[in-house]
């Protein structure tokens, strides 16, 4: 048993989907999460810089004491060198493998379709941890840089017109080719959910990383005695590079809940 | 006569737009340009980041020995606070008071729009320049979030369906208004300045204030003397926070140029 927190980040707040998922599977575990709205976006920066911000979100969780880091950001995941995560003398999940292997699961065609920010697409990273599982898989990706502005500006109505021509246009290339699986590799892309789904038609199976990093992180605490064991609800811990001021208004609409309760920080983390 | 360089800043690359007009104005001097590609955007965040990264940049230039710093960012100009600014001891020019003075030089009216990013529209700082040149002016602002995204993103053509569908919907309550003279608060949006034209139609008097930043430099460095007085063209340095890798393919949709010619280096600007 182990009762330290759970570190989960993000260059964001759209990591706060894999919280609420990790609320519902482990509601005793204490969470601990950082979001560095200081200098998100991370998805349209280079690989050097997003792997330096990383390590030090990294490491700001790790001074933190967490027993497991979760990088709730499909940019990260795709993008941190794997010589650095084997390093890592603690548990650590990106988000990328268990949506590769959920993926790989559910197709049946292997033309697997992944959608992601200009840093993940270029990665190739989906695509080689799906191939590593599956060699015959087709793997289509295209990167939809608009989706994260277009989802913290509240253009997220199922009916938003403009929402839904920049969806046409980015799922243009995945339909062509015909998959039967598409991955949302962005932790953003499930609040557009039905607008996806609706474009690609129910056929496809849309895959979101964010909650199959929760299912698998949750099998890793159990598998290795790593869970609290305590009976009361566990407590959320916010921390955040920018200012903390409506943070609790756009959590809200990551955490799909009304009001958000827990401790909220301010941190300086680029001088750590 | 000085021969030391001005410096330009910018969140981004957007205020390549004013190096553009000072090239044009003064093709004699030198110029530092520091785009702070890492940590773009600042129009998303809160003041106090927006403060502490500007005084980082302008830091930096002053560092490389500028004989000027002009803050070629709608966010910074609006935010940076005026305690901050007083107390400088080199000629420093945002972009709101040139962009302001020319409004109400320009408006028959009084009736001044104004977009730009959130934290631009939040702090009020257009309105405030404006009510002092001219205390009857009526002042309109609305923050167009989604523009620069779009921008940096090259849905920058004309007739580009999506960028006119949210442009329609963020200019609608500066059109209720009936303003006769709209500034375009932030670098990146002369670059659909066609698309905005068409929709607050030609009897409205666009401000452009990358432009009149620059003209109001090279007023300044005249009269103080402080021109390079050299006859050949001057250089141009570019420094940014991020990756230099597709800095001149992007540099040159801003600079309105084929080839970028320049010496391109990269900064850690969060450990200087």
């Amino acid at each position: 048993m182990d009762q330290r927190p759970i570190g989960v980040f993000d260059s964001g707040l759209g990591g706060l989907t894999v919280v609420k998922e990790l609320v519902k599977l482990l509601p005793h575990e204490d969470i601990l999460y950082f979001g560095d709205t200081g200098r998100v976006p991370y998805g349209t920066r280079s690989p050097e810089t997003i792997s330096k911000y990383a390590q030090q979100d990294i490491a700001f969780l790790r001074r933190k004491d967490v027993k497991m880091v979760i990088a709730a950001c499909g940019t990260v995941s795709a993008v941190l060198p794997k010589e650095v995560v084997k390093g890592f003398s603690f548990p650590y999940s990106g988000v990328v493998k268990p949506a590769a292997q959920a993926a790989c699961a559910a197709s049946a065609s292997g033309k697997i379709g992944v959608i992601g920010t200009s840093a993940t697409i270029k990665s190739g990273a989906y695509g080689k941890e799906i191939r590593s599982i599956r060699s015959d898989a087709i793997v289509i990706g295209n990167a939809c840089p608009l989706f994260v502005p277009l989802v913290e500006n509240g253009f997220i109505q199922p009916d938003n017109p403009v929402t839904r021509m920049v969806a046409q246009q980015y799922l243009k290339p995945i339909l062509e080719n015909g998959v039967d699986t598409l991955i949302l590799g962005c932790t953003h892309y499930p609040l557009i959910k039905p607008i996806i789904g609706e474009l690609v038609g129910e056929d496809v199976t849309l895959i979101d990383p964010g909650k199959e990093a929760a299912r698998g992180a949750a099998v890793l605490l159990q598998s290795q005695g790593l869970l609290s064991g305590r009976e009361q609800a566990g407590e959320l811990h916010f921390y955040v590079s920018d200012s903390t001021q409506g943070f609790e208004q756009t959590a809200s609409v990551f955490l799909h809940t009304d009001s958000v309760t827990g401790h909220i920080e301010q941190v300086d983390i680029d001088s750590l």
